[in-house]
């Protein structure tokens, strides 16, 4: 992968803020390219898996409530990387904990940093088509329901603002995109 | 907008940890609806503004360190709100203070949170496809180069990692979608 480094901000001194359990924060001094100082807030996260999940041309997701939003919201089965974890397994382990679906597939559609300016965090994005009915068993300190939506109606809880994240929107464009070219990647 | 919220998580406490430039972070202590408690690591940002810019069939990226990432992205320009900004006002001023490209009209495509699980940003996408040339003026600790591509070159980029961030993954949907379609949004 070809990089152009040349505006690279060397760090002169990291001062660690928080540790938490999903994320910590630190804040790096850093030299600009023109000789200058400065400083740049870094969130680290773990980063995350998520599924676009579809059953008979429907799209599962999930209702739960967002603290950070102060409301629910419905989006793709998703969840952060447990240490070492493989990528897809994670996604499919994500799946059955949040849906009860279970798969025996994923394939990569796309990944992404969700918020470069501050926040390491990286989410995978993948698709799964052929899936078997189980029983959910979430997080518990999660509590989430369950449904299976059409593209229409994917569309509309967007335009409602239901949905309203990053990874389902590009979900929802991908599976669009599919719709159209039979491919989900760009 | 209706929202089931069964499943809110009442903040017993919050703990503020950091206030930085572009971001604050705050613990909430909540109560869950099984009557547990637990805390959430909640990130504070103004929000952003960011603009698919297309000129002869091209799209307008720049390419910045992102320290949080260790390396450099290409990325449509964008950038947080300022207080009490309108948000296609914002939008205009991020393309031409960063790329020198002026534009009389931008046209709303999505809005999304890009990590709800831990951040309340939001990110407005806009697209302009009416632009004039400029004098980019980008911020003082803010160093980009401007570049102009084709779709084509933007899913090379994708596929190279060269262009990894949500926003600018979900503009090049969006893009792919309007040749497509006639339309920009879903």
């Amino acid at each position: 992968m070809k990089m152009n480094n040349k505006y690279e901000e060397i760090t002169i001194k990291t001062e660690p803020i928080f540790q938490g359990k999903v994320i910590s924060l630190q804040v790096d001094h850093v030299r600009l390219p023109n000789g200058e100082t400065a400083t740049r807030e870094v969130v680290k996260h773990p980063g995350a898996v998520a599924v676009l999940a579809i059953k008979d041309d429907k799209m599962i997701v999930v209702e739960q409530y967002r603290k950070a939003l102060g409301r629910s919201q419905v989006e793709i089965p998703a969840g952060k990387l447990e240490q070492g974890e493989d990528l897809m397994e994670a996604a499919k382990r994500e799946l059955e904990e949040e849906t009860g679906y279970r798969c025996d597939e994923v394939r990569p559609v796309s990944s992404f940093y969700t918020s470069p300016g501050f926040a390491d965090e990286i989410l995978h994005l993948f698709v799964a088509d052929r899936l078997s009915a189980g029983e959910a068993n979430p997080d518990e300190d999660e509590f989430l329901d369950c449904e299976v939506i059409s593209l229409e109606t994917a569309k509309r809880y967007i335009a409602e603002g239901r949905i309203s994240d990053a990874k389902t929107i590009a979900a929802v464009y991908a599976w669009q995109l599919h719709r159209l070219t039979g491919s989900y990647t760009l």
